[in-house]
């Protein structure tokens, strides 16, 4: 029997979750990695800084658990109860480690810190027979305690940075020696544009009822993934369990997968156009910088990105992109026309060999029944005069941020499709 | 005595949160709506989709707390098992409701739906004097149900907007009746720019033990945050309660406090340039597009943001910028004179009256000894031949992400100090 038979909890510790002002992002991260480790997890908790209710749930959980993760309540200030209120739960009493302390001065030798600054102090509180994590990236450790047999507790700050290379450091090699059986769970994600949840979802809806692998849909603003997931003894193995699967979905779907795992739109592009040794620039109008951040937010891009000009005024797109002043009047900067010679002339004008041009009505003011919020114009510019114009009218119940980002995706994805069908 | 004695729980129901493939953003929100309430939050739960398993914190809970807030597993696939598992707790039966069955259909009217389809139609059961939550942005109803006197169950779907809909139009004013009491929380949040939240802590030690209000401090990258709450009878009496606290802050901290509550620097920004009837263009490098984005992200931006130049290739700084070849030579990209000169000939070149130009090394190459990654240069050109130059080294240990994101706060922080000092 593995020591892992009654499986793991986690319980997050801290009055501001209760109150709403901040997302648990730890809870996720560390199921992930429970997740990756095959380790059987079927409950989370989450209570505030109040100690009778924190040694209530820990006593709770010692009976139904063999291992339970703690975040948050590690620190120096006067609601930071979690080490308090675990050695209660077991009647345990706490001890200073004095090493601890030399730590803690050393980590903040820049502060003023007196040996009878006891909020500090508290930090190098715990239960005799506690294993000590310890905390790089701050002054709060945490511990490994089996307060009974068959139950252990590791505990950590809430703040994510520490609390994860803690994990990584120390726990991480702890659980797997003492916790993790021989079956791992491996995981790959398909991600998709161009198409919708429902369609994907429509489409495939056998593999939703799938054993090993399991298959399961998720949307964010503009794009589908679909993670395949394979409990295997090692990575080899799930790779040959998840491939009937994956080559069912390429082919269903073949041109609207752009990618897996950590792929994103502007990586796969840049990917792209450098194995192609093309370059890139934008003219953005409606989404205001956010196309050309996209791309330079990947590491890399410099090798073929060159610029852009945001010309969000009409008097820009006169002055720095040559759109006559005639034809902004004709037509509106909404317009096809307007668009294509934006694409066309920022293309020449910083001398790349693509460039995509964009004008639109984010929202939610500047919209008329001819142009309502949410209509986008599109011009991807290309070599050997190659030209595409895209329109498209996003819901009027989506905000400026998503239209703007919508747009986004849309250039990308379009362009993508363009290489796609030129390679 | 209240109805709310016994205190609020949030049960998040979903595989999906315990392998860790998305964060509880439901938890959050909720906890956020029963503060502005002034309930009583006590405990948060997640369990997947395991009928024995939720019936087993069902019955828990049912025991401890008065009002139970569930999300998730209302679907119509088969791992949806909410419902039937409420119902299965309480030993109660579950009845069609034929006019869900047919609002079903009329939502999917554009799908060929038969009237077997019982995946569903599994959606259109609830115990008998369950009283039905109409979901306006899904086919998934939730319910109000009290199966026990002095507890009552409230079911959402797990899709946030659907969610959010159904507790602002249904939920919400059923609990406002029945469970909350003369009391409510009123929060104010104070926003930080330029200093650490370690220094504010510092200086406000006294303030984070009060009682009513509370002061609680929150740190984003670049950002901090002190939320004052108070527990009042109207917003009226909470502003009297935090006005002590308010005024010390303010006198304490002064320009460093940028904003409150939904401000944000580049909102602050364009209201001050707005005021002034100043007009701001931007020549980014490093930063390639963010500083423009995180200003038209805002609606309104138009009124002072004219455009950009985004000349990430040295040839594009020398075209459009105007910056030699020798300069570049000579001083290299990222340096104090070839950004005064970006900013100045941006500013010149664009016609506004305001110039922020950026040039630096996001990483996670590019950098050099004298030249690290992290380090960031920033020129601001204004009226009457104002030229502000800024060198920033950002720690090493941050990413390319986090690089860009901090010099775009540090661009627009500066701005406005130098509109501060110059008002």
């Amino acid at each position: 029997m593995s020591s892992n038979s009654k499986g793991v909890e986690i319980l997050s510790i801290g009055t501001e979750l209760l109150l709403g002002n901040i997302v648990n992002t730890n809870a996720q991260w560390i199921s992930e990695q429970l997740t990756h480790l095959g380790l059987n997890h079927f409950r989370q908790s989450t209570v505030g800084d109040n100690c009778d209710r924190i040694i209530k749930v820990i006593q709770e959980i010692s009976k139904r658990s063999n291992l339970l993760i703690t975040t948050g309540g590690l620190g120096p200030t006067p609601d930071d109860l979690t080490t308090e209120a675990i050695a209660k739960s077991f009647n345990v009493s706490l001890f200073e480690r004095p090493y601890l302390w030399d730590e803690i001065k050393q980590k903040l030798s820049n502060s003023n810190l007196q040996d009878n600054s006891s909020s500090l102090r508290k930090q190098c509180l715990f239960p005799k027979n506690a294993q000590i994590i310890n905390n790089p990236r701050g002054t709060a450790p945490g511990m490994i305690w089996e307060p009974i047999k068959g139950f252990t507790i590791l505990t950590f700050p809430g703040v994510p940075s520490e609390m994860k290379t803690m994990w990584q450091e120390t726990a991480l090699g702890f659980i797997k020696s003492k916790f993790s059986d021989t079956y791992s769970f491996f995981s790959n994600t398909l991600k998709f544009s161009g198409i919708g949840e429902s369609s994907v979802a429509e489409k495939i809806n056998d593999l939703l009822y799938l054993k090993n692998p399991t298959v399961a849909p998720y949307a964010n603003l503009g794009e589908v993934k679909l993670r395949i997931t394979a409990r295997a003894k090692n990575e080899v193995e799930a790779k040959i369990i998840m491939k009937p699967v994956r080559e069912k979905l390429e082919k269903e779907f073949s041109k609207f997968i752009y990618g897996e795992d950590h792929d994103t739109l502007p990586s796969v592009l840049i990917k792209e156009l450098a194995n192609r040794g093309q370059s890139i620039v934008f003219a953005e109008s409606c989404t205001g910088g956010l196309l050309s951040s996209s791309i330079t937010s990947i590491s890399g891009s410099s090798q073929v990105f060159q610029g852009s000009i945001v010309s969000y005024s009409n008097e820009l797109k006169n002055s720095l992109l040559n759109i006559s002043e005639e034809k902004l009047e004709k037509y509106g900067a909404v317009s096809e026309e307007v668009c294509e010679a934006m694409a066309i002339n920022v293309k020449e004008k910083l001398g790349a060999d693509w460039a995509i041009a964009i004008s639109g009505i984010a929202g939610p003011n500047g919209g008329s029944k001819e142009k309502p919020v949410g209509l986008v114009h599109i011009s991807i510019s290309g070599p050997n005069n190659h030209i595409t114009n895209i329109k498209k009218l996003f819901n009027s119940s989506r905000n400026r941020i998503e239209i703007q980002t919508l747009s986004v995706n849309l250039c990308l994805n379009s362009l993508r499709l363009i290489l796609l069908s030129n390679s």
